[in-house]
């Protein structure tokens, strides 16, 4: 395998995180890289996630990956697959990762010729939560096998970010979910959250989260 | 809702939680009482776990519940309903418990008339893995859904754990999940590890896990 670069980040020594989160998106600005942090619960589906979104979005945008991972390639060697730029990170154990450490990857990967970077967080509803990372949009997803409590109680994530992919709707059918219920939970913490129903498996309704990524990608390199 | 309380804990100011650990566990082992700590990613169904555990084992142990979380109360109106002793637990944020402020769950929760107390830690499989609870042992659930490389991602979880849970087999078969391969990731790292396939929602599998939990019991009690 040598589709992919493995870069062993290194903790941050910055005193203030969300200066360092301000600066970097300054110099993306600058750069017209648009940058997105994605995060979810492990197994929720990120990585086939941005698989469906690298496909309907690859030839419009010049497209950089970030794998965060406490260990294992795997992803990136997954997301290699897909031909556009992508760089696995190793977090040496870290739980999240913050501005510096996105920073790190960012050099890793190269942005130069990057429209849209997309940093796959560490699976992780908690940490990941409380360190701004640079990103112009935060995104979550939550699997529907994971259930329509999670809003409740992992606040400060469904707080945090942009928008909401449910994914594995395919599989609704066999659980207790009930999306309408979910959706209310998140506008009552957060009434701008976008939410886009799913499957990244099966390929369904990708269009519409695609189409908005486009657009909040055009908008910052055109403001 | 006055069946059961709801307790703020704080972050502990112990220099070695190593230390602290030990102690609790000395102190648990001259009472009688075992303790469990249970962890899993956020959804993989701790709390209808517990729910299936309780019922099996209910007529045979005295069984006290402390349910952690960052916020929400309803796991501990769930577990309420069963009729045994729960008390929820509020981490103001914390992603993992440690001995300490597992030790303010236990004095909360009162464990003078409690055989087996078991402590749903916080839905993460990277922090809780890192902070020694003073449990007797360590069990973990992974869901099918989670998908079968979560050993290649969070493998100190998979390593500290002395049994593994693997639940919602019941959707199996609309899930790309290859329980052996599973299997083998998860004995690579931890040789020993305990494997019991079980379906908490529809109650399958519950009888052997629940059997090797009530022998652990009588082992800590006897010995």
């Amino acid at each position: 395998m040598d589709k992919y670069r493995v870069l062993e980040i290194k903790e941050s020594v910055f005193e203030s995180n969300d200066r360092e989160a301000d600066k970097l998106r300054q110099e993306l600005k600058q750069e017209k890289t648009f940058l997105l942090n994605l995060m979810s619960s492990p197994g929720s589906g990120k990585t086939t996630t941005l698989m469906a979104t690298i496909e309907a979005l690859k030839d419009d945008l010049r497209i950089g990956i970030m794998e965060a991972d406490i260990d294992s390639d795997v992803d990136a060697a997954t997301i290699s697959t897909s031909g556009v730029k992508v760089i696995q990170l190793h977090t040496g154990g870290m739980c999240h990762l913050d501005a510096g450490m996105t920073r790190q990857g960012l050099e890793g990967l190269g942005t130069d010729d990057v429209d849209l970077a997309i940093l796959e967080n560490i699976g992780n509803l908690v940490c990941p939560a409380e360190f701004d990372t640079g990103a112009v949009k935060n995104a979550m997803i939550l699997s529907v096998p994971e259930g329509d409590d999670k809003p409740l109680k992992y606040p400060l994530m469904f707080s945090i970010c942009d928008v909401l992919l449910v994914n594995k709707i395919d599989v609704a059918p066999y659980f207790n979910f009930d999306l309408d219920k979910c959706i209310e939970r998140v506008h009552k913490l957060n009434p701008n959250m976008k939410v886009f129903p799913i499957s990244a498996l099966k390929k369904e309704g990708i269009e519409p989260w695609a189409n908005w990524l486009k657009e909040q990608v055009k908008e910052w390199q055109e403001a």
